[in-house]
């Protein structure tokens, strides 16, 4: 059980297919996925953590090298796995966490059957033929700002992150969740975050992958889904007809409606 | 895992506290809790299941033998804590499960840290010096009803036990409970649910222990609560406002209330 509380882990619904693990990205925590967790939960077993330093987890249990490498965040997916004896489940990742399902996938294949990446991006920097959206002074403002006035930075980025101006509340409840995140976690997660470039490890992937992008989104455009798509051998790529970094609040029955789909062609 | 999916369990809420593990009676599965779980979840970590042969368990591992015997449901009660390394929970018992707690905490009493009855009855029949509210006569011709037309007795029983008749849904609710069980298994576990006589049981009670009963109830009458009260050593007795057997669907909030000032006095 401790691995259970350390990551605030909560299993629900039931079904004969594989388990779906949710993962949520930087700032963020498992309540993220509540609109799309009834939907998935009616077929399929589902399991939610928070990675620890955000959300319900034990904060104590925080280590700032251990968090400073997505391994530490990929360690986490995998020993929830162990302790619940997973195996072959379907991980969706969210942002960041799509990569950390790479590694986890790659550092314990038997515990991860199939990848969900909901708005993936390996690398946020642009570099000689990759476009990932942003020049390297732009993260390190970015970060600059953050690490500065942590609450003022969200309460900026977040809408802009989410996308949808014209439904302020879903801005609303992504600042508020960057807001109740330790800024001095958030600061290291955020480095992490934004600095790595996990590029090298997608032509490893072996399992079903399906890439889940939206039309329109700042932080993981078009391009970057395509490279996903392309290097990771026989992916599948769906663009979501909705726009914000953050479908599974903005657009929760087209995301639910794809990870099913998915899901269902795995049996 | 085995057990988790075996027993259909489902873990939410976060908190500091002992962890508070909600156990259905007879025709229910742990949708019965569902008005009660928001507000035990908000402050503590909450663990629900099926009982094996109920709601979302594996049927496959039902076993006439076992479940035909309260023992055999503890075992499961006690199964589910091993498999989440669960110790000292609270074990929150409806109607004939408060009985199968009794037997958990003395079966594994380091698992069990403390008890809550809802609707206890450790004996349905009549006895000398003991009023249990039926007649042997009673159960006998309601267990042939049941085993002769189980639905047809589901849906004439339920409502009775549910009791508010000026709200008949929740009369439905219950009744669809009841035929969503397997009629085969229900009627084992009809038989050792109305035939069992635990009494002797209450006195070897040693932890804390709450006893909630509803102030008109036809399956555990009032009779009935102070009995059980009074052969619990230290037991504490809290008489709802409500009628019907059912009070975390007919009072969740008074049901959720009395849960919680139990536990809060724990710590």
């Amino acid at each position: 059980m401790d691995v259970l509380r350390r990551n605030n882990v909560t299993i629900l619904g039931s079904g004969d297919g594989p388990v779906v693990v949710l993962a949520h990205g930087f700032g963020c925590d498992q309540k993220m996925w509540r609109l799309v967790v009834p939907a998935l939960a009616e077929r399929y077993r589902v399991v939610l953590f928070d990675y620890v330093g955000c959300g319900g987890s034990d904060l104590a249990a925080w280590d700032e090298q251990r968090y400073s490498s997505l391994h530490g965040y990929a360690q986490d997916v995998v020993e929830v796995c162990r302790e619940l004896d997973l195996r072959g489940v379907v991980f969706v990742g969210h942002s960041v966490s799509a990569m950390v399902g790479v590694l986890a996938a790659e550092a314990a294949p038997e515990r991860i059957g199939a990848l969900v990446m909901v708005a993936p991006s390996p690398c946020y920097v642009d570099d000689e033929g990759y476009r990932g959206g942003f020049g390297a002074e732009d993260i390190e403002e970015l970060l600059a700002t953050l690490e500065s006035n942590y609450l003022g930075w969200s309460a900026a980025m977040a809408p802009v992150i989410m996308g949808n101006p014209d439904r302020p509340e879903l801005g609303r409840e992504l600042t508020n969740s960057f807001c109740a995140t330790d800024p001095d976690i958030a600061r290291v997660f955020a480095r992490t975050t934004f600095l790595s470039d996990s590029r090298e490890d997608l032509e490893r992937v072996t399992v079903p992958t399906l890439v889940l992008e939206c039309a329109q989104d700042v932080i993981a455009p078009r391009e970057v889904g395509a490279y996903v798509h392309a290097a990771i051998p026989g992916s599948r790529l769906v663009t979501l007809d909705s726009t914000g970094h953050c479908p599974q609040l903005s657009a929760p029955e087209a995301t639910a409606q794809a990870v099913l789909s998915f899901l269902d062609g795995l049996r």
